[in-house]
């Protein structure tokens, strides 16, 4: 699988679309607003009256997320320059990253309504770049940024582990995966961070800060319960003659999802930043966290999450012929899972927030 | 007629892509390549071991063009660096510009093998950036451009010239055009500019350099000739009663062929740019100044070349239909008037290479 070519998520703005099918990353965006305003009114008020600040977000994707990340960051600068009785508004530099297979078109035709509302009253002058590449390669000149934001991206490896031919049935670390294919999928995870650490820490000015949060676990048990159930899914379309064997042990998702312990761990070994905060968060695969009302078509809502995300891959390794009956067959079990083992059906988020030595 | 949504080249790489038709435009930025190598080697020397340079191609489009500029740009720094001795190759930020219709995902597609190309060995790295956005507003932080490069693109207007009502037969300046019509041009084209001028003399650091070529003219002739025979076709097409004449007459296209007087007198009045070089060049419509061999299918290419740029705006006030009957005229006339009228089927380039001051 060329992840540069096949990870990215379902284009332009229809039903199947991850613009339409996003919620559970905004959630998340919203619930790391309080740790990622904190980091960047520290930065602002460390800088003496900057003319501009550069600020990039890593993994944006196309869609209502793609803009309320940055959007929050210049509103929360603009609010502590009121605070800091700071006269002049810098002007804000943004880059929007993604692999460049990301539908760009369509964020950049909606740039023009959300100039307006971004560069609120007072605020500074907003200038959006479009930034094609893979953020596990060099982005930016040296000493250009001052601030990184990524959400729900780095979980994403650079290319599915080497030597994981023995993960059958399975199509990420799951927990009937032996060993050896943990092991190569933790390997690839440690070079894939340290490598992504090591060019933002050239990119970043000195004091210059970061906001990383991926999907992660909470414990030593590698699995992740809603792409097992994804596996599942396609088992069963196996069972019933619609694909060889052969083809579904061939396919591996490049997905790592880190503890709080292997994060903190390969961010010290790296060495180029200070940890500032670090900590996991909890939502349920609704979004909802459990609490009622908006759960009716819960599971299924989730279920179009992640067609929106896992599509493109699917795709590209099984055709399309079959995508309509696996999500067919996956809708209904987790549908299934949430009504019957809701204490599976959370995700675990890592947030860590560094600053450049 | 909204600019901004209509005024794109075709997208894609089908037959009637840009990418594909754009062999004239191509001829253009070689032409005018001694003027720019000289303009950004004069600026590299002045700047002492400079980091990184940031240069801006502004109306990039969507094909082999996009990159071609900038490609050149690189490599006269990269080869002036070793005639000078210096050591450390630059990192070079490049942004891409054009308004946000633009196909950027094509081009974003595009740069994994040119960045090979261009990144040649022992150049420095060059880092991509896509810029949404009309090049008559602000699009880059104060003070952050080394290098604005803009070829075949400041011609178009920002919008269709406001009292023209009286253009009626015509689609832009033409020899029938009643002065007021032409005054509203001229005066649409000074105000554009200007405010082209004013915000890049913001954007480019003391000394950055510009190299802007556009579709200009020979004298205070206004009319331009290729755009007067897209005229006829469509006068044709409602003779035949495809379309009402009331409709033709309020289409017009915002386009401005400026004189070399025109051009020098707008740069002296705006006052923030002194001007190094002022030239006109001539380049046959067909690409290949009349010298033969490769003439065959050349007026069938100008039309091809031609809808390329003018379909999004025809298609936008005509509707889909009466395409292809137009282009089949527009492409019979063309052909003819390069058999019969060689010296009216020129293109006249203006272009003016500038220092802020």
């Amino acid at each position: 699988m060329k992840v540069a070519e096949v990870l990215h998520m379902n284009g332009g703005n229809g039903d199947t679309s991850y613009a339409n099918n996003s919620f559970l990353q905004q959630k998340v965006i919203l619930m790391t607003k309080p740790i990622t305003e904190e980091a960047i009114t520290s930065l602002y008020s460390s800088l003496s009256n900057p003319k501009s600040i550069s600020i990039a977000d890593l993994g944006c994707s196309s869609g209502p997320n793609t803009l309320l990340a940055v959007s929050n960051l210049v509103k929360a600068v603009d609010n502590h320059r009121k605070k800091l009785r700071r006269r002049h508004s810098p002007e804000f530099q943004i880059y929007l990253n993604d692999l460049p297979t990301n539908d760009f078109n369509t964020i950049f035709q909606s740039l023009p309504k959300h100039r307006r509302e971004i560069a609120g009253d007072g605020s500074g002058l907003c200038f959006f770049n479009g930034v094609p590449g893979s953020f596990y390669g060099r982005l930016f000149p040296t000493d250009s940024l001052h601030f990184v934001h990524s959400s729900y991206s780095l979980h994403w490896l650079s290319q599915v582990p080497k030597g994981i031919e023995e993960n059958k049935g399975n199509i990420c670390m799951a927990t009937t995966s032996p060993p050896t294919v943990i092991n190569a999928y933790y390997d690839q995870f440690e070079q894939d961070f340290s490598t992504f650490l090591k060019y933002r820490s050239t990119e970043l000015v000195k004091g210059g800060r970061m906001i990383l949060t991926m999907l992660g676990r909470p414990s030593e048990n590698p699995t992740c319960h809603i792409w097992e159930l994804l596996a599942l899914a396609l088992n069963e379309i196996v069972a019933e003659g619609f694909v060889e064997e052969e083809k579904l042990n061939s396919f591996n998702v490049p997905l790592y999802t880190p503890s709080l312990a292997e994060t903190k761990l390969v961010v010290e070994k790296e060495g180029s930043f200070t940890i500032d905060c670090l900590e996991a968060s909890q939502i349920h695969w609704t979004g909802y966290n459990g609490t009622g009302d908006h759960e009716d078509n819960g599971g299924y809502n989730v279920a179009r999450c992640m067609r929106a995300v896992a599509e493109p891959m699917l795709v590209s390794h099984f055709g399309e012929g079959i995508i309509d009956e696996v999500f067919h067959k996956y809708t209904k079990m987790i549908i299934d899972s949430i009504s019957t083992r809701p204490e599976t059906t959370q995700f675990i988020n890592v947030t860590v927030s560094v600053i450049k030595m």
